[in-house]
């Protein structure tokens, strides 16, 4: 195990950015993007934030940062569309991770649905849902979405299954695909 | 990419729980066990849904499912721990995921905390922390967790490094390990 350093604090009862950090440094997780158009244009942000917390009725749930640039129209955005990420589609989570470009300006890899919202076709999977909740916390916004719509790889495809389906994973500053090499037997 | 199927339900605007299943199929997790004790004994539960919201205050989210039976002594907690776990602590993932068992019959993997709280020491890091928020979301409930005290490894020790430290991940019901070898070069 090493050594670990245990960060107590009884008196004031709170750690630094820096303590907390250290501790969720070794926690990886899924990559998602999500885009919206409030009205105001397109938006597109990754975030290794989402996790499905109920499937009847069908909700996720993502935070979103006071810091990005894409917060604000999320926030007031009514729909949502929310990618999950294999290995293969690293250039949209590169692209909606890098701060100052135009994420749209690549008008061949972006659409709109039916319905409005801006899209990623190349995402391995996609949900278009409502947001039906938020939780203020800290410096974040914790949104709950409801599933209007999914696309998927249907069950039997190759890439539906796990072992050529190749998830992408993002883990202190380094971006991991999931494999057979990387299953634990 | 291969077949995709798109769920559209443009009257009804619902999804079905295995459309939405089959959405989220692909999204790997990082591995958290959660563990409390509000007054009626320790429980612990293996949760894949935990995620830092915020820096400053140092806060975290995860849901709790109401069909999980750690449920209503998580729910009544005023504090919690939530352990981040490795690849080598795969045991301790797998006891909180296992039901019908008693979490806590081998005495000589948890103790208790100086506060109360029961906890696993052998997890990679873990964050006691106090329930400041709770937002209701179909069956499940997301909580949100300000970090009081945590534990980690420090830094520049080997267990830190992301190429040595091993992190869980939780895919499609198959555990795999990040290394050097799953990174994308």
């Amino acid at each position: 195990m090493g050594e670990h350093v245990l960060v107590q604090h009884p008196s004031s009862e709170t750690v630094s950015a820096d303590e907390f950090r250290a501790a969720f440094r070794n926690h990886p997780a899924g990559v998602a993007v999500i885009t919206a158009d409030a009205g105001d244009g397109p938006v597109a942000l990754t975030a290794t934030s989402v996790f499905s917390v109920s499937i009847a009725p069908p909700l996720l749930v993502f935070s979103i940062s006071e810091l990005s640039s894409s917060t604000p129209t999320i926030r007031r955005a009514d729909t949502v569309v929310v990618h999950l990420l294999g290995a293969d589609q690293l250039d949209i989570a590169k692209l909606g991770a890098t701060s100052g470009i135009d994420r749209f300006a690549d008008t061949t890899i972006w659409k709109r649905l039916p319905t409005g919202e801006p899209y990623f076709p190349a995402a391995h999977a996609w949900i278009r849902g409502r947001v039906v909740n938020k939780m203020e916390a800290g410096g974040s916004t914790v949104v709950a979405v409801q599933a209007l719509e999914t696309y998927a790889p249907e069950a039997g495809d190759p890439s539906a299954d796990a072992a050529t389906a190749h998830p992408l994973v993002y883990h202190n500053r380094t971006w991991h695909r999931l494999d057979e090499n990387s299953k634990i037997q």
